[in-house]
C-alpha cells in the first residue's frame, strides 16, 4: 500500500489528538469513513474555525473567539470577586460545580524561574492593571499548591495586598468520598496543616 | 457561558469520534488549542478532505481515493489469489502481519436478511463477476464464524463451486498465547470441530 494514500495521511494526523496512538487512529479513521462521514466533515470544518478563530481574551486571558470573552461580557457577574486559575479548563470546572458568579483570570501556567516562565508570561502585569482599577475586592487563588504554585500565589498575594485588595485561596484537602489510608501523603499533609476550629 | 461559542462547538464535534465523551472531548479541545493548533489545523485539513475524497476502490470496494486502490494497482500482487473481508480494517491488519501477497475483496458486512442487508449489498455480484473472469483460483474466506459470517461463506464457496474457483477459509481456534480455561466456550468448540491430524 502507498505510504501518502489520503487514508494514511488521516490516521497521522489524529494521532495529534492526546492519548491516540497508532491503532486508535486507525480506529477513529476507519470508523469516521465508514460509519459518519458527516459528523467527521463537521468537525473538520468546527476544528479548521476554532484553531484559526479562537484567540484570548483581552481582560481575562480565556480562550474566546470575541475579544472580550462571555463571562468577562456578562454584566451579570460579580466584578468584586476575581478568581485566578492556571487553566481556561479549569472555569469550566469551577462554572459546572460551584455556585461562583464573580469573574476569572487565567495565569496559562505557574512561575517558573528555571523553565523561563516569568510574570509577562502569566500575564500578572495585566493582573495588576486590574487590582488597581479598584473593583475587585477579593482575590480567590485556584491555583495548585505545588512549588511553583505557591510561589505564584505568594506574588499575586503581595500585588493585592499593595492594592489593599483581600487574597484567599480554595482549600485544599482530603476529598468528598475520599478514604485517608489511599489519600497522597502530600494531600494529607496539607489536610492536617489546613485544619479548622468546628 | 454563551452555549454556542466556538469552543463549545468543536467540543460539541468532537463527540463525533468513537469513544469520545463530554469530558474527553472537552480536553482534547483544550490540548488542540492551547499546545498543538498546528496540529489540529493539519487535521481540519485532512480530515475535511477524507471526508469528501475518499470512496470506494471499483474493483476490491476498500476505501480509496482513486477509482483502483494500491493493492489492485499493484502489478506485484497475485492475481491468483483473493482474500474476502467483512473490512476495510483488516487488510490493514492482515498486511501488517501476514506474508499473504495475493489480492482482497471487501464485503462490508455479512449476509443478514432480517437487517435487510442481502448479497447486492455486500458486493456479491462484483464479486461472482471477478470469479468469472477465470484469473482467481483461490479464494480465501477472513470472515468471522458468527451465523451470518457462516452463511455468507457459504453463499461465496457456492458462487466459486460454480467456476471450479478452490475456496479456503482461515482457521479459527485458540489464539496464541491464550490460556485454554480463559478462551471463551464457542472459540474452544470451532477449535476441536477444526482440529488437524498432526
Amino acid at each position: 500500500m502507498a505510504q501518502r494514500t489520503l487514508l494514511n495521511q488521516l490516521i497521522e494526523a489524529l494521532r495529534c489528538l492526546p492519548g491516540v496512538g497508532p491503532k486508535s487512529a486507525q480506529r477513529i479513521a476507519f470508523h469516521l469513513l465508514e460509519r459518519d462521514r458527516e459528523g467527521g466533515s463537521r468537525l473538520a470544518r468546527v476544528m479548521a474555525e476554532a484553531m484559526t478563530r479562537i484567540g484570548r481574551c483581552r481582560r481575562c486571558r480565556t480562550l474566546s473567539e470575541h475579544e472580550l470573552c462571555g463571562l468577562c461580557a456578562n454584566p451579570n457577574r460579580d466584578p468584586g470577586l476575581l478568581c485566578v486559575v492556571e487553566q481556561p479548563s479549569e472555569i469550566v470546572a469551577i462554572e459546572q460545580a460551584t455556585d461562583y458568579r464573580g469573574q476569572y483570570f487565567v495565569l496559562g501556567g505557574r512561575l517558573s524561574p528555571l523553565d523561563g516562565i516569568g510574570p509577562e508570561d502569566l500575564g500578572l502585569g495585566l493582573l495588576e492593571e486590574r487590582l488597581r482599577e479598584g473593583l475587585v475586592s477579593e482575590v480567590i487563588l485556584a491555583i495548585s499548591p505545588t512549588v511553583e504554585g505557591s510561589v505564584t500565589a505568594q506574588y499575586i498575594a503581595e500585588c493585592a495586598a499593595q492594592g489593599n485588595v483581600k487574597v484567599t485561596r480554595i482549600a485544599h484537602g482530603v476529598p468528598l468520598g475520599g478514604e485517608l489510608e489511599y489519600v497522597d501523603g502530600g494531600t494529607l499533609a496539607l489536610a492536617f496543616t489546613g485544619r479548622r476550629a468546628l
